[in-house]
């Protein structure tokens, strides 16, 4: 088997690390520097905190950020850039902001609106500027990997972009930035951890180290989910969900998503699930899909983090959604049996073509009745 | 718990690689490059081979490398480098190439000799020319790691040297380059392999990244070693062990080694035992010890990997030594009772202080005298 593997994000791990953001960024050589908040930091003051510790370092803030960043999040956010010829980007939040503030880094340095990118019409110049992400969710790991999802609401296309300019240079991750999610997004961002982690181990393009990041990582999730879930003042949970969120972000930046990303599109396009809550819909299904392929290689994962096999893995996944109330059928989330059809075809995105079992619209079809 | 993680090495791993070295240079924008090999492959043909893969990028070949390289060994590299104005610098060989060619590819832009940046007494400046390591042997993981280790035969020392200048740019596995190794290297770089994996876990800077790929490493070796070990021409066992030897290099690279390293020296320097040999003689002793050390981390791995406790992978790793003849007693290491008060002296270096049971002069010779 060959394989390649590349992983050029600096880690820094640690509760109250936003402490010494003036000596990070010091030894990295950063000045001149706009936050990307998500804008709940404005709110609470937590960006306010962050600009002191930076003594001087973040001169600007951006804030004009919705869930499931837009192309005009975009553009607005480079144009700032630009007008205040500012020199590195610090992204705060969830995978709304770090993708909104991983696009603006790398546009910035062209004359272009991000579209034309996000459209795969044109391809970046390598220049960017250095990106330093701080997650605020446990969700996404977007902070180690070299994709950005936007959203294109002209066209009604909300999709990923990948490239190697995306890698923040640093990710900062302090567990305590995670302790005022509310309960619902710590369910739903915490469930696509465990999305990322399984469907970076079962994709084609699964490899060794993506492999053994994704078993630790999914080990966490059943461990630290629904103890971060009902306690949000559990620093433990916190902080081992954050490590679970980072693992899994290393284990499927490679080897891509798969099924159950590919069909949480139309789910979060067509009837607003949150990205987590989206992917985990179909995630225990794909497990029971998946469970034999490439000679049982899920089977034999699940076991040897303690389950039976894939199948009792897939019944843990369905009582961990249950417990986390994130919405299980068709009918609560609001999908009629005559819109099955559509969302089935809607369903074939790339990443689809990454699952180990090959699925077509009947397969998706019998999947989706399945989910009634 | 706080901890920062770096890995900068590309990983291009898979049989047959050294055929596409011209694309993967060209690819790198390398050229003009010397390669730092092995006596060995100059033997057998393969560096001619890898000359010619390289269509005219490699143009120097250099190989007056012994086992333990020497100063002297670095400081020849490092002139023909500079005579040569060569540009960088490929490595092809088990850890002692690819440590005498991470040392000269750092001090070639200098006028000095290694010999005071091994004393301590110089730090390095950060220009160095690029490297590329080709491991020949499944044993160091020196391919990912910021170490090499040198001997100064004039001062009677072997030390590693650590550096971020180090780590190479890309490690290149090719799992075929280990099938002419002979069978008693196989089983010494094998259990180095386990050494690094088990201390990088146990290491009292241990972090979660590290832990991942220390266990996934351990299993394999405890799979595949004896297969590598019994057949060299099983290709599955060599990949294998190829990819657990780079994994347990990720393993220990930032946690470091611990009381077996540190207990290898003497060893190696006064009784000769090849390298991995030496670590593996107290493995199995330093399994027990630290078992139960920080609330039973060791016991828990063990038991997730299938083990009934910390004792039984010890019971395991002695196993596996005898099956793999190499010695496993004072008495057949030709090591006197009147010397074990010496050798546990010579036992306490700097990379003692990472065990996570604390030992001293006293309870070394109490592992000593249970080794007789
Ligand atoms: N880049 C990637 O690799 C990647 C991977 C998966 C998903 N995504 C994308 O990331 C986005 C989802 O990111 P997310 O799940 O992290 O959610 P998010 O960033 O959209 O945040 C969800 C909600 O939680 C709030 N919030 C976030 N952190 C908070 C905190 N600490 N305290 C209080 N409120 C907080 C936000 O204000 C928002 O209302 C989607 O667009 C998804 O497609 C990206
Ligand atoms: N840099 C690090 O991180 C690190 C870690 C552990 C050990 N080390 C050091 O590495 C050295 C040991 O390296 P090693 O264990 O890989 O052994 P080695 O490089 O000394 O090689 C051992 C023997 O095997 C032969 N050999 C190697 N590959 C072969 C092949 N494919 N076919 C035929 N013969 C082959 C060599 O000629 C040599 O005789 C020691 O100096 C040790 O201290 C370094
Ligand atoms: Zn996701
Ligand atoms: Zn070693």
């Amino acid at each position: 088997m060959a394989w390649t593997y590349s992983q050029p994000v600096k880690i820094i791990f640690g509760n109250n690390k936003i402490e010494s953001l003036h000596e990070i960024f010091t030894e990295l050589g950063l000045k001149n520097g706009l936050l990307v908040s998500d804008p709940i930091f404005v709110q609470n003051n937590v960006a306010d905190k962050i600009i002191d510790h930076s003594k001087g370092l973040l001169v600007k803030v951006f804030s004009d950020i919705v869930p499931n960043p837009t192309v005009d999040n975009v553009d607005a956010c480079a144009k700032l850039i630009k007008e205040n010829n500012l020199e590195f980007v610090v992204a705060l939040g969830g995978g709304s902001s770090l993708d909104c503030a991983k696009a603006a880094a790398s546009v910035c340095v062209t004359e272009d609106s991000i579209v034309p990118y996000h459209n795969g019409e044109k391809k970046f110049p390598e220049n960017h500027l250095p990106l330093i992400a701080m997650p605020t969710t446990a969700g996404t790991g977007s902070e180690v990997t070299p994709v950005a999802v936007l959203s294109n609401p002209y066209i009604g296309k909300k999709a990923p972009l990948a490239s190697d300019n995306f890698y923040p240079l640093c990710a900062i991750v302090d567990p305590v930035l995670t302790t005022t999610t509310p309960n619902f997004v710590t369910a739903s961002t915490g469930l696509d951890v465990l999305a990322h982690a399984l469907e970076g181990f079962w994709s084609i393009h699964h490899q060794p180290i993506c492999d053994a990041v994704a078993q630790h990582s999914t080990k966490l999730v059943f461990k630290y989910l629904l103890r971060s879930y009902k306690d949000p003042n559990d620093i433990e949970a916190k902080e081992k969900m954050c490590e679970a969120s980072l693992m899994a972000g290393l284990a499927f930046g490679l080897p891509k998503t798969t099924g159950p990303h590919a069909c949480s599109f139309p789910l979060t396009n067509l009837y607003h699930l949150p990205h987590g809550e989206a992917c985990a819909f179909t995630l225990d299904y794909f497990a029971r899909i998946n469970a034999e392929a490439e000679n049982g290689r899920l089977n034999n994962f699940a076991k040897e983090i303690g389950f039976e096999d894939a199948y009792a893995m897939a019944d843990e996944i369905a009582n961990l959604k249950k417990a986390l109330n994130v919405k299980t059928t068709l009918s609560n989330a609001g999908i009629k049996d005559e819109d099955i059809e559509n969302i089935a075809k809607l369903s074939m995105h790339p990443n689809m073509l990454n699952n180990p079992v090959t699925m077509d619209q009947e397969s998706l079809i019998k999947m989706y009745e399945s989910l009634r």
